[in-house]
Order: C-alpha cells, then structure tokens, then sequence
C-alpha cells in the first residue's frame, strides 16, 4: 500500500508532429514515431498524439500550438536542414511569435565542424544555426547541427539515424510521470471468441487499458491481448484473471510479456 | 497546351486517421500509412494529413470532425472488430449525429460467413454489423466484417492485409482531381553543397515543389531530390535544370526514376 501511495500518478504526455512531404506522398515509410514512443514509454511519458504533416509553415504553426497547449511535450521530426524546404525553425518561431536568428552557440558547433572536415560552411549550411530566440541546443552526435528545444517543444531531424540520437540525448532532459506499465499475452484465438468476457475484465478492471489486438499469421489467427495501467496491483490482478480466461477457453498460449 | 488546359487541375485532398493505443505506445509499427498514400496518389487524390489517434471517443470525433471538413475525403483504420475497445463505428456515428444500429446488409454478409464457417455468431461478433444510419459498405474479402462508408469518411480495419484489402475495393468509388506527377533522383552529394542552387530552382518552378532527403548509407552521405507537380511541362523543365546543376556540380548519379 505505502509502496502504491509513494508512486507519481501524475500522467505526463506528449505528442509527436512528423513534418514531411515525403511521409505523405508514401515514399518513405516513417521510422521515428516507435522510437519516439517507446523512448517516451521507458521516461513514464505517454505519446498521446501523432500528427504527419507537410512542409507547410500555416500547417506547422497551426500543429503546434495546438498540441504544445494539450500535451506537456511536443517533439518534432524533420526540416531542419539546409535546404528551401527546411522550414521548421521558422515555423517554430512563427508559432512562438518570437524572433529567428544565428545562433553563436550553433554557429560556434558548426564553424567548428566544417573546418575539422574541410567541407565550405556556405550560406546554405549557416541556415542550420538560425534558432528561434530563446531556444536551447539539442546535442546532434552525428552530423553536429543541432536541434533545439524552445519551453516545451523539441525540435529534431527527420534522418532516423539523427533523429535517434538527438531523442537520446533529450531524454534526460525530460519530467516522466506515473510509470505505464504493461503486460500481455498472445493467443491462438479469435478475438471474437473471448470478446465478451474480455468486456467483463475491462468492466471489472477501469484503471486497466485493455487492448485486443487480431493477427494473421502463416493462415493461422490469433489475438494480442495488452494490458496496460499505472497501478501494478491492478495490472496484475487483472492479467491472472485473463490468464484464467483463456486457460479456461482451452486457447493455445503463444506468447507471454 | 491543348493537352494541359484539359488537365483536370482541381486538387483533391485527404487524410488518414490512424485509431489505436497499440501504434502510440510504440508496440507496433503502422503499416497502413504509406499503403494508403501510395493508392491515393495513383488516384490522383493528396494525402494532406495523418493523425494517430487514441482509442476514445472524444478524441476520434474531434479529429474526424476536423478533418471531414478541412479534406475531400478521409480514412480511418482500426476498432471496428468484435472487443470493447471497438468504439469506431460509435465515435463515427457520433461525430456525425447519426444512430447507429444493426445494418441489415452487414448482419447479412456476417450471419452467412459464421453459417459457413461453423463458428458461433455471438453477440460479440454481432457489434460487427452495427454501423451509423446512412452508411453504405464496404467490402472485406479477407474476414467478412465490412468497413463503412459515410459521406466522405470510409472505415476500415486496422489490420494491415484487412486494411488493404478494404482500401483496393474502395479506390473506384473516389473521384481524383490532378495527378500530383513526381521525378527524382539520388545524388552521392551532401544537400548543403547544392542547397542554395536548389533554392533558386524552386523560385524559379513555383508550380514544383522540390524536396531534398539526406540519407546516411553504408557511411555515405547522399541526398535524395524528388520534385512533384499537378504541370507535366515544369515538372520536366525543373528536372532537366535539375540534371544540369548536378552534372556541373560533379556529383555521381545513384538513381533517377
């Protein structure tokens, strides 16, 4: 009970804008939302939200100050580098409505950089070091031009590689909340089958989230069932009941986590 | 210019809501998203948008009202199956101010295919064939249960190979508008060494949006250029520009499609 007491039920959220023609067009299959996510997951964030949306500064600003007002953090992924239609920075300060200009800190990393590797910091390459004001550096292992952080959004690059790094290097940066925690099962069963009595637990159970998940697999169908709560008591609790109800329908269990 | 003023030249405009716990807490990866711009662009219909959603109501009628009236059309996947947590077919009905009840078609289609199959029709599985007033159907040759048509918003099932399935017998009933035409070409160049000439290409091509990826492969920077345009003579014009500015920038060609 004191253990429970003790714990920090407050529920941290967020949300995630993937800004990118290219996510949209079908081109590039998106890789950075589940890292993001799970990311989120182990720092007791939830990700609430995911929102894939042009290179369109009106669509950016718009996103964000919607999502930057609901959730506790928004993250960004994707147009920040050199080129016309690296737009988020500008949008960024625009959602603000702050000012935008070079950065010496970004600019310090990045003189730094370019001279190191012999490759011409032409003007192109100084756009990556334009900020909004009062933004603080995201820290880019890979390829030195820096994301930002501006109060509760974080801004990132789309590569995946980047992008990666740059969420690992937010992390610590970042206030979880109550822990989710999760469990599940699979099973070689129609989710029809048990629906009604999973709808009895869910019932029985409202502080856990209980998901049915169908698969198809190798012909063959079966059924993830993932529970998910902040209270462990319950968590448990509800998942020897689901145990018991697919012992007791005689389902094959296929996996447990 | 005969043929271009025949064009059709309307912009039709979608998004996808994408409606599950499951792809939000990183567990799984979404699949269903570049399946569905890839169609709709063959069909000359743009992705605008996608949001991943949560599994609860307020949060799907809100986005789907949003999104109703902001696109020609739009899409959702997952929570239309047999558990507790299917509330799609509800949140539709609600966002729309419509009943929704057991659809004679729906419980039709399902009462044969349980017949057949010698599994047992339960209440469960009856939630299946409830769908808003005024919906029409749409067909699931994978596992019978339909998806759901309702003025331009379709439902289907998150399941990818469900999913596709519903999206191709869908495709004839959309009216496209302007074919959105692409070309592009990967180039072994960092995009900041040709940013700024790319930057006058795309002032010079205002009716081509010219998108430029970085990537990172096997310890090789490259960048990635696709242009996209409704106007088949700029979009050809901007490419040919295109090849010139890379050919004197000396950079090694790695694909053009």
């Amino acid at each position: 009970m004191s253990e429970q007491k003790n714990q920090n039920l407050k529920i941290v959220t967020a949300a995630m804008l993937v800004i990118g023609d290219e996510i949209l067009s079908g081109r590039t299959q998106d890789k950075n939302v589940s890292y993001v996510a799970l990311k989120l997951g182990d720092a007791s964030i939830q990700l609430k939200e995911v929102r894939v949306i042009p290179d369109d500064t009106s669509e950016i600003v718009d996103a964000l100050n919607h999502c930057r007002k609901k959730y506790d953090y928004v993250f960004t992924s994707g147009g920040i580098g050199p080129t016309h239609d690296d737009i988020t920075a500008d949008s960024v300060a625009e959602a603000f409505s702050v000012g935008i200009g070079y950065d010496d800190r970004a600019m310090e990393i990045l003189t730094r950089h370019y001279e190191t590797s012999g490759i011409e910091f032409n003007e192109a390459r100084k756009r990556m070091a334009r900020l909004p004001n009062g933004s603080s550096l995201v820290d880019n292992p890979v390829s030195k031009a820096p994301g930002f952080r501006l109060e509760n959004v974080f801004v990132m690059a789309g590569v995946p590689v980047i992008m990666q790094a740059m969420m690992d290097s937010i992390i610590p940066e970042l206030n979880g909340g109550a822990k989710m925690l999760s469990r599940s099962i699979g099973a070689a069963l129609p989710e029809g089958k048990i629906a009604k009595d999973l709808g009895a637990l869910q019932d029985k159970y409202p502080d856990v989230s209980i998901g049915s998940y169908p698969f198809f697999r190798k012909g063959e169908v079966g059924t993830n069932l993932v529970m998910r709560s902040i209270v462990k008591t319950s968590l448990d609790s509800a998942f020897t009941d689901l145990e018991k109800l697919l012992k007791d329908s005689g389902s094959e269990i296929v996996e447990t986590t």
